[in-house]
């Protein structure tokens, strides 16, 4: 079916075209207008692929934890528990050119989502996916007995992404101080407070 | 000096309003002219308070923070070491409906931040402001005995910050999970994993 292959090929081109619009000249330069224009398409060619730009910015939204997800995917292998974790932390911080990026259109579309239900909806399931993602690592660490039987998963979870969400505005905003390698060292004192790994 | 008083009482009031416009329309609602018609004043007035909308938000994002450090003041009274940072942590996160309100201007702030110098500075500034606010704290507390003499407060403080950041989008995006009463809970777990206070 490479008709629908194209299809979906063009909306991450075009996907791909917001972000970068998004991250040079900030959200309030996105219109359909302007996305047509630097993506190369007639101007509204662009409606056979999103039917306006909430939609467009749903997807870029989705996008972000996607790439995230693939990341991960890739990386992970056989690694479980606190390994795993580590793993999953380096993929969400803003550590690279790409996971920088990503953390500046996170934070812009956050206030997006303040005011779009759907938005909104979008990043809490995603959210809790990664809730999930992260209980598991720690259950799988409590299994193998790098952290102890007493330890509130759900708790530390929590605690965690709300640190690795903090991190993509601290990343951001306050570079100079929270570079990458501050941002290592702050995930891996988390891990540390869970009975800690060797470095990595 | 009755009339510099007004002036500046003047600006609060504006910023007031802009303030309550962000969080129930949207920053994308922000502009001079309806600044002027929810304030109630002829167009054009506002300049005399305000050069320009970017002016304005600059103004209105000091005052979140300038609203917290004044709560803080205002509760600590004696207050050192750990339990002071437990109020600072109270009054930073989005707790209360006046918390919560500040949480989503900071949001959307910090989105505006990513694309005005100035307003990075400022935030950069009151990011230093609360580094060093926590850091002497945690100082306090390892005078006091509370916490052990290796810990890192450099780090501590970063950590913590942090996760402060990151509750302000939690409590906003995800407030069904990370309602007042989780907050409450991973400030205290963060608060234990440096040496605990009894419950408060």
């Amino acid at each position: 079916m490479p008709k629908i292959v194209d299809h979906d090929e063009r909306r991450r081109e075009i996907a791909a075209v917001v972000w970068r619009l998004i991250a040079t000249r900030g959200l309030s330069a996105v219109s359909m207008r302007t996305i047509a224009e630097e993506a190369g398409y007639a101007n509204g060619a662009l409606a056979t692929y999103f039917a306006g730009k909430d939609e467009l910015l749903r997807f870029a939204f989705a996008h972000i934890y996607q790439a995230t997800n693939e990341r991960v995917a890739h990386l992970i292998g056989d690694a479980r528990g606190l390994v795993g974790l580590r793993i999953f932390c380096r993929e969400v911080m803003p550590l690279t050119d790409e996971t920088l990026l990503e953390a500046r259109l996170a934070t812009t579309l956050w206030q997006r989502a303040m005011y779009d239900p759907a938005m909104a909806q979008l990043n809490t399931d995603v959210m809790d996916a990664w809730r999930t993602r992260i209980a598991g690592f720690l259950d799988d660490a409590r299994t193998a007995g790098e952290i102890d039987a007493d330890v509130d998963t759900a708790l530390e979870t929590d605690a965690l992404l709300t640190s690795l969400m903090g991190m993509q505005v601290m990343g951001v905003l306050t570079r100079e101080t929270f570079d990458p390698a501050r941002q290592v060292e702050i995930s891996e004192r988390f891990i540390a407070t869970l009975g800690g790994l060797p470095p990595a």
